[in-house]
């Protein structure tokens, strides 16, 4: 199986996982589960799921069985988009060619629907730690890399350097806590449920992460993004924090190049099996998919 | 000990909980922490660890050792707070007499603070699931109290209802998901962990926290509510969802006086040391506290 075919098997056990959980998203009045699911189900790589999948599948844990560990991956980084857009923050109307949350239900739903899938989030992980204390490790994992010392940091963060200006130490801290952490987390998670070595995991993840928002910068930068609303909201764009701003395009490039080595000394510490993630590493770095 | 004084106890445990904690929510920036802790330590009642920790002590639990479930319940509480106040939700400028999060921090600031306070309280009850099952039961009862099938549902309720009118089932739904679910988690938290009454604790729980919201309500249309800035947003006001508008002046100070009689059949089932809450049901009844 080569590397496409291999990502749609990963993505179709993620969307099968999401939505048998999204049943579940019914409450009184409806309109907080449609919104819920409005934004859950809107599509997307999903690549923290797929990352979990495949680290699981590498290491030799059991991907099925701990499939709601995908699902809160994601509802975590859908709440995060959801408040992202809000007007207040990033202010944008559109979110993978669609209108945000926010443009179809209102500001104060919006922020609900978010607050609902963090909590939805929390509450599958506390389940997960019924079945053993791998599960509970890997809950707490996922735990810390969303929250104030991890993904929430690097929002804040976002929001204090697009105003007062970044060195260059603080935009890779800004990188690691806003993106490359929610990304590393399914790695580690993997890995704690495979009882393989986190450290590798971690090295993996974070370089990943990094890669993945420096790629995304340049990509920006070199108005090669096709996807309709991707592009932030008009009044924030002009502050907006990118590596380009700060290394320039060439030394941006470079670096992307190194964390791109760095993802795959890693990889080959931690799995045997590494085509695939050969492949993602490739992938990410020219993004081609 | 009188009331006021074994309440004052509890109230001093639950502010040394909650102070401790606070001392981990140094992050970089530091506006981050600054703003979670600007609302955590803004006082109040703390009602609700004041509730746990009297159910651990009357059932028998061990209160000191479990108090983080205290703090997280502050915490999710002074999140939904932070939420609330937004301009798109009540646009509340004011909270306990200080101006609201975002009046000081700003909106973008303010609803990461929401967030990072709901992921901080879900962290602490992750960690609290290694101590044991009765901990892991009592963190999934918080989980779901708090979520889309509880406060989140209420929030989201009154949000529908206040646009789209209410009938008198409906708001006793309301109050059960917005208030109550709240009040009632540490009941029955305490119950768990001591394995005591967990259907007479949240018999108890419910009751108590439906009066807590009607009493509110009467205080308000009575308009005897001292206190600054816990009157609703102007713009929101006039919309709002109250008992009094539902059923009327004395059809609210007789279902009051119901769900004060519940109460207390309900603690009678639960504890055998049951004076501080005979006194606390009077006291939120006649809210002379």
């Amino acid at each position: 199986m080569n590397y496409t075919e291999t990502y749609e098997r990963y993505l179709r056990s993620a969307e099968e996982a999401i939505q048998n959980t999204c049943r579940r998203m019914e409450f009184h009045p409806s309109v907080l589960g449609e919104s819920m699911r409005y934004s859950l189900l809107a599509g997307g790589k999903r690549i923290r799921p797929v990352l979990f999948f495949a680290v699981c599948d590498a290491l030799g844990a059991d991907a099925k069985q701990e499939s709601d560990f995908a699902v809160a991956l994601e509802c975590i980084h859908t709440y995060s988009l959801i408040h992202d857009d809000l007007p207040a923050m990033d202010n944008d109307d559109f979110r993978r060619g669609k209108p945000s949350n926010h443009k179809v239900f209102g500001e104060a739903n919006a922020i609900l629907a978010g607050d609902a899938l963090l909590s939805f989030a929390f509450d599958l992980l506390l389940a997960a730690c019924e079945r053993g204390p791998r599960q509970r490790a890997a809950a707490r994992c996922l735990s810390r890399a969303a929250g104030a010392e991890g993904m929430i940091a690097g929002q804040s963060a976002d929001l204090y350097f697009s105003e007062h200006g970044a060195s260059e130490s603080d935009l890779l801290e800004l990188y690691r806590n806003k993106t490359a952490r929610l990304l590393s987390a399914p790695v580690e998670m993997g890995a704690i449920l495979a009882d393989g070595d986190t450290a590798a995991a971690r090295e993996f993840g974070e370089a990943l992460g990094i890669l993945f928002q420096m790629t995304d910068d340049l990509l920006d930068e070199k108005g090669e993004s096709a996807k309709v609303g991707k592009t932030l909201g008009k009044d924030k764009a002009e502050n907006k924090l990118t590596c380009v701003r700060i290394y320039g395009l060439e030394r941006s490039e470079d670096l992307a190049d190194q964390y791109a080595e760095r993802c795959t000394k890693a990889i080959l510490k931690l799995a045997g099996e590494n085509e695939f993630f050969l492949s993602l590493i490739k992938s990410v770095r020219s993004r081609d998919h």
